[in-house]
């Protein structure tokens, strides 16, 4: 029988390499059960402002799915936007609820991170609270890895497999020579260092890679570091260094806080401007200079590391196809107030099952890297990490290249067809 | 009849994705005539310093030799090192010519740019005087592509491939949420703007990207570049620039020391360190933010752009290793002071030849992206520039994946052998 119902389905926070193949998920099991599929235009903000994609006719080939799944960013566009808490505005949730009714709409899906999932919970709370058949199921989406309830998150694994390539390169490319030269890979993560940490896939046995690695769980003893890499550098030339964004200085100070009021004395740039969330690396490359006076080098990996699609993670392309799709059976028995979610069962051979995880455990709370994973001294994670990540990254995709380029679809052709 | 001599090999200069693959055409050609392949570790300078790898037994399986042709950088390792005039230090060449006879080296090949033809012209040039046997031939590599006499270089459609996937993924991610934006991304090349321009071939018949490109050729006008982009900003969301390094103001001051002064005065960084060749773009997004009152971004491509095997072009890898196969082909004819060459003949189907340049016609010299590739008003190049570059990021090479990442030979491996 067919699921004679309109589901409505957005992507909301930062782009991924991941969040197109949960859309497709979502997109083709909601179409084949014979639901209609409607997209919002920038997140729920860009839906209550009217603004509605027909997916039926805007994904019309099988190829426009095969290349969505390929195609890196919020192809539906997003937003960044927290809804009021119910009981603050029941007026928001009134016209919400009577905007999703007047699209016939049975099921909604939110494809996105902490904020997404907060999204879902006060929508379904209060939907339940007045009775409404709306279902509300929220699609786990982010390169942090920092969600709840969740083995990991669609994004990361393509997110790691880039850092650990190129990771890998960046060495090559810093081993060429023979002088002694210490390399900062500066990798995103303001809280959480689930992306720093995947740097460690770069390395093999016996040939380990980076040389340290420092997550934001734990603050930097300068020091300790300085005497670190120095010992490093009396047995090797070449030393690399992975560091997230947002490591702190033991007074709790960011390190590129740090870095900025280094230059000037503020936290502003040349032209008044509050410094950026960047610039932990060069701190560091400057810091290690002056004290070992050996060759330093700051490379930012930069919004690169979350669009990647051209070397995205088979397994972690599966994955977010997988919980769009399961997203969509668990609505159509009647679920609401839940997160697809991904339960593992072994890391190798690696073998997982989807899930799901009420919503209410989910949003606004966040993991951090467990103390297990990061050594001892705080200067880099443990083989235990690696088992967690490794198989997150392995599987390659077949970009479609056109002219050279890995071909992407764009709301430009959306807006064409 | 087999060519019973050493062959010595070395790599020199900066690092590209493609300069293993034209030692793998090195290599195995030699090899197949019957020649033994000695490597100089470090370049001449290492050699110099009795640093010598036996290659057949480094590179002892055929595997060996296809993972070198898709490791990045420079397996050998490489040096800068640029030789003394013959007439000023003729015991310099004395003693190079009594090592290379001690190690019974028939024919010489450097694997480098600009500075590695200097060092082949000055040893074939006191070779000839001296009335040696030693041949000496040059095998052209560098990502800027500003070599003369031949039609491009290996190394630089990869690294045009990585900037072109990059630029487009770069795209899709700015492109997500509903608000004007400006995201400056910056390229290598300081003086030859070749690389940035390569951003061009993100886009598409229709729809090109980035909006503008400023290459180094063209002294920037500040005023008339935030015009355009204020322009620009009234009919889309997205405004994507690629910009060189090497970008002048007006006065010949770098865009970068602009950065750097503007922020205290001085050209020196917080710790008095002269300020890197890097801040280009973020000046500009400063300056645009300042001016336009938008989001701004700047993304440095940095030096994964010259060493992302793992998107290399297959065009690429291809001709390296032609060019090195094919300056093996010469020594062994007899060919002296030679540097192997390109002659394309022609675009569409893209069909080349290799050649031979006389070396003195080549070193020393640089060659830049000449007008009819950029547009007026200098803030683009032309359709003939994609018509140049389009064919040399064709083709994918499938990269041997280990635990999800590519997989390198290093010279570890060669000192476990």
């Amino acid at each position: 029988m067919a699921w004679n119902t309109n589901v409505l389905v957005g992507q909301s926070g930062g782009p991924t390499a991941a969040i197109n193949a949960s859309l497709a998920g979502v997109f083709d099991t909601a179409r084949d059960l014979g639901a209609h599929v409607l997209g919002m235009r920038y997140g729920i903000e860009g839906f209550l402002a009217g603004r509605i994609l027909h997916l039926d006719r805007t994904l019309g080939s099988p190829m426009d799915v095969e290349l969505l799944r390929r195609t890196p960013a919020s192809f539906l566009g997003s937003c960044r936007f927290m809804l009021p808490r119910p009981e603050d505005d029941p007026a928001f949730y009134r016209d919400a609820f009577a905007k999703l009714e007047a699209a016939r709409v049975g099921a909604v899906f939110y494809i996105g991170g902490n904020d997404s999932m907060d999204t879902i919970e006060k929508l379904s709370r209060w939907g339940k609270e007045h009775h409404s058949d709306i279902r509300f199921i929220g699609i786990p989406k982010t390169i942090d890895n920092d969600l709840v309830g969740t083995d990991h998150t669609p994004g990361y694994g393509s997110a790691a497999k880039f850092i650990a390539t190129t990771t890998r390169e960046i060495t090559r490319d810093s081993s060429v020579y023979d002088l002694k030269s210490v390399t900062f890979i500066e990798i995103m993560g303001r809280d959480a260092g689930w992306l720093t940490g995947s740097a460690c896939l770069a390395g093999e046995p016996g040939n380990p890679c980076p040389d340290l690695v420092l997550l934001p769980e734990v603050t930097l003893n300068q020091d300790a570091l300085l005497q670190r890499l120095s010992l490093l550098l009396e047995r090797k030339n070449t030393v690399v260094v992975a560091v997230s964004e947002g490591v702190r200085h033991r007074d709790g100070t960011l390190l590129c806080e740090a870095a900025a009021e280094a230059a000037d004395g503020t936290r502003l740039d040349a032209f008044g401007h509050v410094a950026s969330l960047s610039g932990t690396g060069r701190y560091l490359a400057s810091v290690t200079r002056s004290a070992l006076g050996c060759k330093t080098r700051a490379i930012e990996l930069s919004t690169l590391q979350r669009c990647a699609s051209h070397v995205a993670s088979a397994t972690d392309l599966a994955e977010a196809y997988a919980l769009g799709g399961a997203g969509v059976l668990a609505a159509r028995e009647g679920k609401t107030a839940m997160m697809s979610a991904i339960t593992r069962i072994f890391d190798k051979p690696y073998l997982y099952t989807t899930d799901l995880t009420p919503i209410e455990e989910v949003a606004n709370k966040s993991r951090m890297v467990p103390r297990d994973f990061i050594s001892a001294d705080g200067l880099n994670v443990t083989a235990s990490f690696e088992r967690y990540a490794r198989p997150l990254i392995e599987g390659e995709v077949s970009s479609t290249y056109l002219g050279g380029v890995p071909h992407h679809i764009t709301q430009l052709d959306a807006d064409r067809a």
